[in-house]
């Protein structure tokens, strides 16, 4: 099938993916006098006074904002909010259709750090939790940093933690299978978005292990002069032998390579450098960085991509619909390193024998989302 | 039934109004990839060549954000985002149940004129349409007349419209009764908020009646050092015989009296003082200037009031259900006085044969919303 024709002529066909549905009907004029004037006055008045209860009365217990300003949207890039908008429906079909979550797309129109999060607070009461979805990096760190911090409903941007989260619990799997702990490992992650930073910031608060960082520019080390912020703060927990250069030199006797970069840049001449039993997430889409038969020849032992028709699909929706399920129904109004740990090792505990072709749980497996969502909080 | 207490325990029991709905379900691997990646990127590429085609391949083309910030809900005043809520949900029953639209209660912890305005601006593309709700006066005439300007969707303050064109309706009708054009006609306007500035710039644009325009100061008049803004313009438009004091004075020799301000301002003995055959439109809520008994029987040819438990209510659902439907099926992006004027004239028009207690017609007349909106555009 040819997704992109289909995608076209469905959308246009549906108007839109989503619609509001009413919880009951307006049939009779009591329901009227309930639902609207001049009951509602009364639960008016009463959250007027206790605002904290605002989730007992309203769909803010069951819904979430999926809030994009279109600046990295999938592999496009800057596209705006228009090209943003059937995007953040789609996302809003998989809450629904996944965790039961009522998700509505906002896509903004202003794009300055300040403008974008002044504009979330402002309509932050309207939601009980907010998904930021494909906002560029580096901007997109400080964004989600502040509304944590100033809001107090949880907040998470799922390009970053939801790519990570899945990461680890491959990874967690993949070295049940080659016997090797993970903060024993010695891995390259070469990509440093989004995703790159926060892949390397929870395998680093998980187990601390041998991380060696690369952006466009070769391998992030001190004697650069061209590091932003989040590439310093990258430097703590990265690079402890200091080592220079490119992918090539960073790559000889790892045991992990993760990509979340560009298509094809990793050649198996390069994982013939590494360790024993060589762990590949080659996670660019569509193209990875390297096709996975292609990794086999060379030696891979096991190979994630970010696609479906491939094994061990590293899919963010295998974490978001659980861990807000989780959040909403627990009052939690801070998701915490510690939750995004328990719900990877949740989603890598569904796989009851790890296997080099399937070290993650599959989208439809029904027990994701009670499994991640029950022990994460 | 005590309408309080019900629906405290309703709005607890359902926990919130509304919901998402899928208008597909995910049931297969090849509709996941069309409705979201790898598929959707091709609508996504579309859309950030042609924005101006968003609406053919989302749901903007049926959704509208019913947006407050809570600061004049229902008659309980500056009562805040959260207790505003559960009003805009109620809004958004209405919204699917009249007019099929998929409404989005949004609700704004920012308050200002400017951080209002560029709020609504910067979430504006996830929308067909902006219906503001429960803003306070003077602050909501600029909010929607800049808001008007700068978008371009249709925009429209409920408060002041949706009223304004059902009492132009109703009045419309009552003029049929009493054989009297409503250009010749002498009005009385007690209250300039919301409604009862738009009340008289509709009577104005439609006919050009006399009136005389009333706050809790008094007669709306040129030696008034407290006038603001909007009321300075007000005088252009009313009174022209430059009539100074009070309610009582004004009342004098006049056909209509409309209040859109507090219980019981109108006594019987005001309305002996009118023309023959007076017309009563008291929609303070939940008790209106005068009782309808009451006015009756001081010689009221006509009462209306905002309540549904008496003849004639005036309710703004008989009009903003049509005007957003008509709007979005037919890409109005301003909602002008002309449609306003069109819409109460449809309105009127569905009551065959006015009567004292039928000037208006039942929330419930299915011809309503497609007369509204087929009319007027």
């Amino acid at each position: 099938m040819n997704y992109a024709q289909e995608s076209l002529i469905q959308h246009k066909k549906l108007g839109g993916k989503i619609e509001i549905a009413l919880k009951d009907d307006l049939s009779t004029k009591d329901k009227l006098s309930i639902y609207y004037t001049p009951g509602v006055a009364a639960v008016s008045s009463h959250l007027a006074k206790h605002p904290e209860e605002t989730k007992n009365y309203t769909w803010t217990n069951n819904n979430v904002a999926v809030i994009s300003d279109g600046s990295a949207v999938l592999g496009l890039g800057n596209i705006g909010p228009e090209g943003a908008l059937p995007v953040m429906e789609g996302k809003a079909m998989l809450f629904k259709n996944f965790a039961s979550i009522d998700a509505i797309p906002i896509v903004l129109n202003v794009h300055s750090t300040e403008e974008i999060i002044s504009t979330v607070k402002a309509i932050a009461p309207s939601f009980g939790g907010i998904n930021l979805e494909d906002i560029a990096a580096p901007q997109c760190f400080e964004i989600e940093e502040r509304l944590i911090k100033e809001l107090n409903i949880p907040v998470m941007h799922d390009d970053q933690h939801g790519t990570a989260i899945v990461v680890l619990a491959g990874l967690i799997n993949a070295s049940k299978i080659t016997n090797k702990p993970i903060k024993d490992m010695k891995i390259v992650v070469v990509g440093s978005g989004a995703a790159g930073v926060a892949i390397i910031k929870l395998l680093n608060a998980y187990a601390d292990p041998d991380i060696i960082a690369i952006d466009s520019k070769g391998i992030i080390q001190h004697e650069r002069g061209d590091l932003n912020h989040t590439k310093i703060e990258l430097l703590k927990m990265t690079n402890r032998d200091q080592v220079k250069g490119l992918l090539d030199d960073a790559i000889v006797g790892t045991d992990v390579f993760i990509g979340v970069s560009q298509p094809g840049i990793l050649t198996d001449s390069m994982i013939r450098t590494m360790n024993k039993d060589p762990i590949i997430f080659a996670m660019a889409n569509p193209t990875p960085e390297i096709m996975p038969d292609l990794a086999h020849k060379a030696g891979a032992k096991i190979v994630a991509t970010g696609r479906s028709d491939f094994p061990n699909q590293i899919n963010n929706a295998l974490a978001f619909p659980g861990i807000f399920r989780g959040a909403l129904d627990n009052n939690i109004n801070k998701i915490t390193t510690d939750h995004k740990i328990k719900a990877a090792e949740a989603i890598a505990s569904l796989v009851k024998n790890p296997t080099p072709e399937e070290i993650i749980p599959s989208i439809n497996n029904k027990k994701l989302v009670p499994t991640v969502s029950k022990l994460i909080f």
